[in-house]
């Protein structure tokens, strides 16, 4: 029918749940994958199993299609220029994306755009580390400038002592504050080329170990002044870094107003909740944006939309147990939505996500929590 | 994961949207495809070339999966049977499909157990058709027994002289009274191995030219009493056939009541409103039935949900000119749905469909008429 080839770099259930928008839009997602069973390998049709770091695999990919997106940040900055440069269409380009692929870049650049972070400094010694902990107390938050993720790469020390190992590890560090907050948010939008920009209601995200394992959407209980200024903000930055396609922007509420934690430049987990609960889903927004078609509206369609992340159990059994464990939730709760991503399950790895959608937001949290925590242990709560 | 392994027989549309939801499911859908292009085949990744009319081809596509079910009528019956004596998993089976794929035994059935329909017979001579009119009025509705669909089987017939060439053709037909019918209606249910099983709202098809362009949920203006008797009818014949998957009823609307026009056993058309205006689309409602899953709620996402089939239009730029009427449309309208199959567009052909969700009829009427008229012709309606 004419129309273009989107390519997403990246097998993960970003580019499984982007295919799925894609299918809707009469196109078919190309994926460059690991391997044959990554995540989206597993349901898409246009495949290559290459790596993201190699610039033949990166270049023989990109060529097949009018734009290349990415489920996650690990590219490498260079190659993506270098693609740049040979006239491909890569979206967000890489002037955006290298402040969601490198911490102090991001947080540098925030400071400059006069945008709240918490206080932070490059630290390289222990006296710097020492210093930095005097000046704004302990514990501190060390985090690698590249590569983190779900919690890896992130260091909570109490002290100097603490810190010995990932100070010698040779892993660029960014120090931050600790900061005393009330709880996390997410500002979610998404940006085109034209400059077109939509938001989603700003939505609480509760973290486990580093994880994030529940999104209330929309935020209970944020008043109007703090819902407005966190999409503000997060339009602000998508203009001001030329993001194209979702920003995510993770944010921290504290008594002092709010501070930008991390920026994704993808689809995100703060926004899988889209999927049913609102008009446009987050991939569908993300594939609209990366072509330059206007947004999709971001109504909800409920009240209160929780998503729960699907963690993998750590008994043998858990690995086994779950098509009859579907069965059951689906008998219990009949209006829950499951989402799986034919991955291996491993204790702690996310599998998966369910939804509900409700009228109260207790009630709504209790169900998505109990559909992710019965999938995980098979037990239901007591 | 161990989840189980669907397999559908048929590239069609009602494949690709079966394997989005597939996707959701944690599964990935096998097709059996006649072509490396048909719509399903270009979207997932299991794909099998070969012919549904092959019993090897079925032999084989079937030994890899848990279950196999359809997005057409037409795997001959003695072909199932014999998958069936292999053991293998067909669903629905082919004592139930029989009704979906032969109209007489379908008329001869539904008559047999009371069901309301419209007075039938069978003809093979110009002496049979002249004694049906005489008896039931002019015009009479010719239909192939097997293999019709969106009209084609079908002919209305004003005389015995406009029949001799189909009376000629050896094509086995059933004469039907030409029902003056206020409107056509559709009662989508779907039901499990287990037996049970769930119904959607009653909802409004508007036909032209035999094809189905328009489906409104629920049926405007539609009397408790008749939603509630045609919801009935349906989950009575899903029950009493041993249909498992997807049933579709379609009816007429008449001043002495409901008719049973025609039945589908598997997605249908009149239920493509369901993946946006349901919690669970008649797609995912196929495979949790198939499955035996216990079924997904069935309640609305809106007051009014109107879907509208994109038709392939007539001039050459129509074919070309999709992806610019498709950013135009975007902008005009954020909210609405447009789905494509990726079919190639020919003249009157089922490319699409786009789905309007609103609180007024006639307004969402309106914004589903609209996107699928400029799709089609690049005019908007004046």
């Amino acid at each position: 029918m004419g129309l273009p080839v989107v390519g997403m770099v990246g097998g993960g259930q970003l580019s499984r749940m982007t295919h799925q928008a894609a299918i809707a839009m009469g196109l078919s997602l190309r994926v460059l994958a690991d391997a044959t069973h990554d995540s989206a390998a597993l349901v898409a049709q246009g495949v290559n199993v290459g790596s993201h770091t190699s610039l033949d695999d990166l270049t023989a990919f990109a060529q097949g299609c009018e734009v290349v997106t990415f489920d996650h940040e690990h590219v490498p900055g260079d190659l993506l220029r270098q693609l740049e440069a040979k006239g491909l269409n890569i979206q967000p380009g890489s002037a955006a994306l290298v402040h969601a692929q490198d911490k102090q870049v991001m947080r540098e650049r925030l400071r400059d755009l006069g945008v709240a972070v918490p206080p932070f400094a490059v630290v390289t010694t222990a006296e710097e580390l020492s210093d930095f902990g005097a000046a704004h107390g302990w514990p501190v938050v060390l985090k690698a400038a590249t590569g983190g993720y779900d919690g890896k790469g992130v260091w909570i020390v109490a002290s100097v002592a603490d810190a010995v190992d990932v100070l010698g590890s040779g892993v660029r560090l960014v120090a931050e504050q600790f900061v005393p907050l009330k709880r996390e948010l997410a500002a979610v939008v998404a940006r085109s080329p034209y400059g077109q920009a939509a938001a989603w209601p700003v939505v609480q995200t509760v973290q486990q170990d580093g994880i994030c394992v529940e999104v209330i959407a929309p935020a209970p209980g944020l008043s109007t002044k703090l819902a407005i200024q966190a999409q503000s903000l997060a339009l602000k930055l998508a203009a001001d870094l030329g993001v194209v396609g979702v920003l995510a922007v993770e944010l921290f509420e504290t008594d002092e107003g709010l501070l930008v934690n991390e920026l994704a430049m993808r689809p995100h987990n703060s926004g899988h909740w889209t999927i049913e609960g609102s008009r446009t889903s987050q991939f569908e927004q993300h594939l609209r944006a990366v072509l330059d078609y206007p947004l999709g509206a971001t109504t909800l369609t409920a009240r209160t939309v929780v998503m729960a992340n699907l963690l993998g159990g750590v008994s043998p059994e858990d690995a086994t147990d779950l098509d009859r464990r579907l069965h059951l939730l689906y008998a219990r709760d009949p209006a829950l939505k499951v989402h799986l991503y034919g991955k291996e399950i491993r204790p702690g790895r996310k599998i998966g996500h369910v939804t509900a959608l409700g009228e109260d937001v207790g009630e709504t949290r209790a169900r998505a929590r109990t559909g992710a925590d019965y999938l995980r242990s098979g037990k239901w709560p007591s």
